[in-house]
């Protein structure tokens, strides 16, 4: 490590597969990351965990330490691990069994997490913004309220507005420390109500992201969600923040003005998804960043590299 | 870390209790740490999963493991963990189940191992000395032959030649090379024949000890062993390496000079065991240091931090 290297303390908000890119990218800039994962999550494995276990939901936790860690091949292939002999730990990914070890160790699933970034190999540390056990509850342009995360995503509806339940959860510790000592807060990319917006209604967010003097960018997703954020343009997106925050907070947002490969496009369109439009030029108080950062691959995501890159210049830009 | 930094290559090459203490003692010196740990254990826990799997005896690795962790107590905790749920994984170790899913990971047990600094927080690497199945094979004082460690370390004769079984078994990948290109080679503390010279048995150990050029250090135990190494004076222990590499090698033999607390001592008479007599004042061609390294715990153990600041010094001074 050279000395006098640039390594800015960064706090990234979000959860899902948005969330990992950004971790996966900044992670070659600076060691010293951590990641506010939402906990909202109700479907799939962790949502099963989450009923019959009574822990957080653990699947967004466990990618953001793969995406954290050294060697992210074998980490996400090492968590993906199940032993192939009968018994009751068979079912369960070692990743789980990690956790769940860290846990009974350490006391509590929070803890468990906090202290994994000491016996594993990764650059930064994951905390869940609460260790309440929550519910989103959202109230749909159609007028109709859904409860819960999965039913919510997969609501053929905009959202007009989230709440949880019970509403502000008490942040899980050091949470809102992250973001009030740190060098930048990223917000994105990710789902916008269900992976971003449900990290600021933790009790203490708003108010530490509002008197947060550093950077405060926001990673606008490329493309829309055939659900929360149907057709939403830019200046929805940035409304929705407004809405749920009261003002706008961000100094900085990184937009994707590349294009997106025709046949990937397509497949996108099917299922209802398009690029995010540019309908703003302006936002006051507010440095637009437009590049191109599409990563060449099956999916439409962020490239890391590019990205991160992005993110580093404005936190250098800054401490001058 | 600081630029500039004397973080010098270490090489280590032991076993047990002894090889842990210097490893949790030079890991907070350098990073760059390689761990050569014997093999050969066919006794307890390891020797059961080494007849039932076919897997080399991960004891002594999985205690490395541990001492090289940023984190020592955490690790060896989660190391130790068993899950208490019912089922044929429950009996294990959580330190086993995750070495075993790095082996099916990687295709082999060594690979495991390899692999293993990549996803743990660990300063350093540890290598089996061999991949085969070998056991050792004692001639002892009294005349007799005994196959296996485990006997050989419970027999109470002194050990006269110490053979493996089969003969000269390949070297790990990796292992050779970590005596040449190093700037330091520690052998030691540990069970002069079943942890030390167990390693020297390995083809290619001992014309690779003979010709590196970086300081040799050997690292002699403070109390005897009741069985292979009852009443040895210091001449015998260096007279033993003698016997089996065929010349002096060490270029620095560190002993110690402290005295062990009374009650401490009168525990380890009823096991026969007494501090290791230092009888000669010169051996040709190598540096003696004495020193109070006594760890005033409740066994008699080198104090880790004292030892290492003496082979760093002593790499140090090779360095100009």
């Amino acid at each position: 490590m050279k000395k006098n290297k640039f390594e800015p303390k960064i706090t990234t908000i979000g959860g899902g597969t948005g969330l990992s890119v950004l971790l996966r990218g900044l992670k070659k800039y600076t060691p010293d990351l951590t990641a506010i994962v939402s906990v909202t999550d109700d479907g799939g494995s962790s949502g099963k965990l989450r009923k019959e276990l009574g822990v957080l939901p653990p699947g967004d936790i466990r990618n953001c330490l793969v995406a954290l860690s050294e060697e992210e091949n074998l980490m996400a292939k090492l968590f993906q691990y199940r032993f192939s002999s009968a018994g009751s730990l068979s079912g369960h990914s070692f990743g789980n069994l990690f956790l769940t070890a860290m846990s009974a160790l350490t006391g509590s699933f929070d803890e468990g997490i906090a202290q994994t970034s000491k016996v594993l190999a990764i650059r930064g540390k994951v905390l869940p913004a609460t260790l309440s056990s929550v519910i989103l509850k959202a109230k749909l342009s159609d007028g109709k309220v859904v409860k819960g995360e999965s039913k919510i995503t997969k609501s053929y509806s905009r959202v007009k507005h989230l709440k949880m339940f019970p509403a502000s959860p008490p942040a899980a510790p050091e949470v809102i420390n992250a973001v009030n000592s740190c060098d930048g807060i990223v917000i994105g990319p990710g789902s916008l109500y269900t992976s971003l917006i449900t990290n600021l209604l933790v009790e203490g967010m708003v108010p530490a992201l509002k008197t947060a003097k550093k950077p405060k960018i926001y990673v606008c997703n490329i493309m829309t969600q055939p659900n929360e954020t149907k057709n939403y343009k830019l200046s929805d997106h940035l409304a929705a923040f407004k809405k749920h925050i009261g003002e706008n907070i961000f100094s900085y947002i990184i937009i994707n003005v590349g294009s997106i490969p025709k046949m990937v496009a397509k497949r996108y369109e099917r299922k209802r998804q398009f690029p995010v439009r540019i309908d703003i030029k302006d936002y006051p108080g507010t440095k637009i960043i437009r590049e191109d950062l599409v990563s060449h691959q099956e999916y439409v995501r962020h490239d890391p590299d590019k990205l991160s890159k992005i993110i580093m210049k404005i936190l250098k830009d800054n401490k001058k």
